[in-house]
């Protein structure tokens, strides 16, 4: 099996050259943008590994609340880890497992019995790829076909840049292979207990997605309609800062009448910074480059609505230029609750001491970031963003985790 | 003077390394997104020579319309040329007025009584830089001022992303020099006959910019309501084509009272490509890498609004992706008259044969590209989206153009 | 621990950047020109690990002869493989063994007793450094120290480039661990049956190196006053093929008292090929890429003197080479006996079906390579080389194996 | 005409892509080591030019001494530089010669009798090749012939490297032309005054080369020969400095009966490193990675041939190596006179206050480098080392200049 792994963008990673080297009928890619400050190539996934059946590759989204203990409990029987991915940890149960199994679909289903938390992933060996995705489903994953290949990905809108069918979602808890004979599922795994993460709908996915069947456009609008329900104001415009606020200020403006308009220009060629590892560079990068079109602003009370929170920098520098651009009231709405605790699941969310709604009431936020007047999402009212659906995780907001977090280092 | 240049995205060819070798106290940088097929290493701006007086910078936006007989000119005098720019013909004009005039604003102000068509040009020496632009006025080029800097850009939006004040525009025909002393102006060649490209305002610049003292994104929302006005349809929603389209649909969407949506997701990372050289490729990275929400389309009569139509295929593909997403019918609008004439003064546009509004009636195009009903702005109309101002050019769309064409080859 | 690695020459790995990111006061760096047709960059040494106690870093220098045998046991208890080099299987032993040692170094040498073939290493923890080599001694490994740092070679011209002292050999068999504290050593595997590999003086080491304290230039000298002894010619001038045949040619000349000449002229800019995997490019690259000087060799009975024959196209091109620049006899003498036999301990022969020496008599080969004669040194008197000690291995030219070959595949 | 340039080796510049992008049936490729301190992409040779007549390609070997007039009398009438090259000079006259002539040949001829000094050049256009060489030849060209294929080249080692004949030296002064039809020679510019550079023959070129008829190799033996007979010294070994004074060491020994010896071994990864621009960076890189065998230099009388002094810290460095090696006495003998002078022909001797032979007697500079004894070649002799021509330029040496050397600035 060929691999070829970089650190960057895949436009810089993978050149013609290296693209052309790949070749096969199955194949398995992996980018994400690195929540760890320090990364190295070595962690770049997806994993390729050799064990006692031949070739096994692994990509993983997500994150496994017991893989420090399971890590420590490998290294208690001699085990050694090249990697800090928890792919790694995944990919020694799935080999001991398949020790004493008839195929690696089974390997995979016991190794899900002891690993904990968050993962969707996809696992392809010579002859076969596997989708499986935790019981809670926390992470999304969906099935796609294109002629006679299916394809795994994390969002729906990766099957239409392909030209390719949505099929279906993987379950909470289910196991998906694909051989040449076709598609089968083993469901031993699903249970009751849903958990799907619902930051995946108010800021991660792209609003062309769906995840389990909901529109990410649709949650946002419906968003912003509960917000503008809960926190109204007089104003005379609501914009949305790009990217993922837009949907939830037209929602918004549709449920107050109050003009949405475009009141930002991004510049358009610091996309990679996007994936640069430490937070401050991701603020300051991707939601401050931005310019204020003076006149959809000028004169006017904006509301402007955003989906999140952190350490409210970027908050605060975004209100005084819409003032400097002659705003005369800024209204600040924010389409979701205030960030209270760690997300112990693949969401990166800086420690507790960082978020500005950690430390600071609403007035105190409001005060700071110099708005009018501010105004989140109720958590009470989260679920009707997704059509009343319970079965999500809003652990990062309320607390209330599935299952135990991590014991503390 | 310390130069370096390259080609591709201004990431990929300044590292930071390169950035931190480049000392002084003027500075003068270029990019553009180049129109000819082959652009080699040499060509890149900005220019710089050796002449007489010492060293020279040269950076140029515009189109020399006598650019050929100039050089053929010079050659005949035994010069040599190492680029295919307009600048080194001009740097040469500057070179030999330079011979008899007492410094080099009165040389750039001989050389421009010579040189004819679209020019907007900054020029740096070791102790002064002189902004220019052509007595049509057929590019921007605005000043700025951060504390003791003068700053001089195509395009106001520059002067925001630096933190700069906006101070005024060059006059057509102006030639202002900044020194340590600050900045002076010689308006001798500024004359009445003014011939701002009107495709600018349209197309090329970024709506949060002021060119000559009008809001790009006035002037589109402004083409957008013309357009409304000329073109109604009966439909359930407004969509621009991301992003020149945005502001035209919204003024349309204003002007009748229909919604105005967000169709339209961009695959972010896509940047790089804008800047490749074949209009084929840039037509299909750029326009093409998008993804339509079904949920905005669905079961909807849409109006979708594109800034012109060149060789149809982006339009049509578009077109069919909106009723592959369920729209019931799409009505093409475009804020801008049909393409029929070649642009000599800077404008990427095909040669005729190319240009699908120049080999079909309306009705055609309509058909080719599969709407349900297709409407340009009327050319007669054109000057209102700037609010009246006659002094611009629209050759490309009219045929009128303000100097003769050069004569082909 | 920091590590950077990559794939070509060392100066096109590290740039100025790259050093810098890498600190601490325990080092350990590791270069080879690849074997193997097909490398990753994941199989570049060294490797870095975590396990039980930490981190822990491996550079080797050899070939297990069990390492097919030792990754399946391991495989069998769920052991998984990242990468294709024996590193990696050491490093899981000594993890294993770590589990019931008191430390580090107790781990290498259970881990010791458990790997066999040919191993050379350093293996380094955060705080301390470990050299290792094999009983049977097989590949160099020397000490050396400046001011109060310990540095473990290959070769002792590492320890001049850097101003280092030489210290002494490690023993066949002995483990020298380095800490703060100074340096100890363990000496419990060390036995009687020694196998330095012969080849390492022939061909692989630099002539400026000593090994278990013999100088390797000394030896070459040495085997061509053998060779000179065994297969006389008359001749105008003795000539080496560079550079590892030059040495060998002065000690013919000397013996001979035909006077000794340069012949031959490297393109010093090849060197980068040295280290491409394919033995068919390293041929035609490295030995190759010669020009003759015709004034030396021009009407001469010439004497060519290289260290081996592989597959003979190289000494073809040589002695064609020699003929054209006028030469009128060409004498080929190998300072080497004949490859007959795989080697398993390290050193890159092509299969026997490759070797010219394999499959002709000398008298075939000689037509072969168009020389008029041909002499090889005799096996016999091999030992002579390095002053008659026999504690060495030869089994590439003798069959004579001092441990059991791995069993064919 | 297509054309591919770059800073840095030749290996590092082209890629397989780079080189295949070059078509057609005449090439031009120019390579050289850097004597200026800083060097640009825009001076990396060959000029690439459009004039009256097309297009024409240039690469030059050597110097003129009045460049800076001949630029600034065409900066005088308006002619703008992009380079810091002679060559743009010479392109510029032939360019304006070109406008009275009937083909490029005369132009050249025309261009010839204005600039001075020392230059050996290839001019491409569409349809012929042009190679000239000033009049008093100061830098070699040779002419090939591989097929049907004309090759100029500086050295005859470059027609050795692709396998073709060695045709003829291009004369002093003649002009030869390439076309379809063959070639031609115009000689109308041959004089009488001879003066080729004696430093190729001391220390550019390579050893496998001829200029000019003679060897450079049998040139260097006789320059040792000549060094014996004048500064004899009792010792054990004879041992050049790689790589340019071992064929003199080989003279030298041949001469006095005293054994040669290869002391040195060259690091051979460290090659890229003598392209650098700075004269420090060359001599500490190339020659001071050297390592010497220790066999060879113990205890022994050491008799060390170099080319030349030019600021001593080598020598200095090198004698010291030999010392700590063991060597009982080192006597240090260069096979060219002391360097006294600047040389305005292309030769990268620094100015005077850095030169020790400028600065210091024989005595002196013997203290300074720490030998037992040091001796030059006497500079009245050195024409025997060309066998007695006296049609060469030693300036450097004696001051004595053909033509006159350039105004200080």
């Amino acid at each position: 099996m060929d691999s070829y792994k970089g650190l960057g963008m895949i436009t810089e990673v993978f050149s013609e050259e290296n693209r052309d080297s790949l070749h096969g009928n199955i194949g398995l890619g992996h980018v994400r943008y690195s929540a760890a400050e320090k990364e190295s190539r070595q962690d770049v996934q997806p994993l390729v590994i050799n064990y006692i059946k031949g070739t096994l590759i692994l990509a993983n989204n997500g994150n496994l609340t017991n893989g420090r203990e399971l890590k420590e409990e490998l290294a208690r029987t001699g085990a050694i880890f090249q990697t800090e991915a928890d792919s790694e940890v995944v990919a020694y149960h799935i080999a001991r497992e398949r020790l004493n199994t008839r195929n690696a679909e089974e390997a995979v289903r016991n190794a899900m019995t002891k690993i904990h938390g968050a993962y969707s992933m996809v696992i392809a060996s010579p002859r076969k790829m596997i989708g499986a995705r935790d019981p809670f489903g926390f992470r999304p994953l969906c099935i796609g076909k294109r002629d006679n290949t299916y394809i795994f990905a994390s969002e729906t809108c990766a099957l239409d840049a392909v030209g390719a069918e949505f099929v279906r979602d993987v379950l909470p808890g289910e196991i998906v292979t694909v051989t040449k004979e076709g598609m089968s599922s083993d469901t031993t795994l699903c249970g009751n207990q849903i958990r799907k993460c619902i930051f995946e709908y108010i800021y991660f996915a792209r609003p062309d997605s769906y995840i389990d069947g909901i529109s990410v456009y649709n949650s946002r609008i419906m968003a912003g309609k509960i917000l503008a329900q809960m926190h109204p104001a007089k104003a005379d415009i609501v914009v949305g800062v790009p990217d993922s606020g837009n949907a939830a200020a037209m929602g918004y403006a549709e449920e107050t009448g109050i003009p949405y308009g475009t009141a930002f220009v991004k510049n358009g060629y610091v996309g990679r910074t996007f994936i640069k590892p430490k937070q401050s560079a991701r603020e300051s990068s991707v939601k401050i480059k931005l310019n204020v079109m003076k006149e959809v602003i000028k004169d006017k009370r904006v509301i402007m609505v955003d989906d999140s929170i952190v350490r409210g920098t970027t908050s605060e520098h975004i209100v005084r230029m819409l003032k400097s651009a002659g705003a005369k009231e800024v209204h600040v709405r924010i389409s979701s609750p205030p960030f209270l605790y760690p997300c112990y699941f693949g969401t990166d969310v800086p420690s507790c001491d960082q978020l500005i709604t950690y430390n600071n009431t609403i007035e105190q936020i409001c005060k700071l970031i110099d708005a009018d007047s501010l105004g989140f999402l109720d958590g009470e009212r989260l679920h009707e963003m997704i059509g009343g659906d319970t079965g999500y995780c809003d652990a990062c907001f309320s607390g209330n985790y599935p299952v135990e977090p991590p014991k503390e280092e």
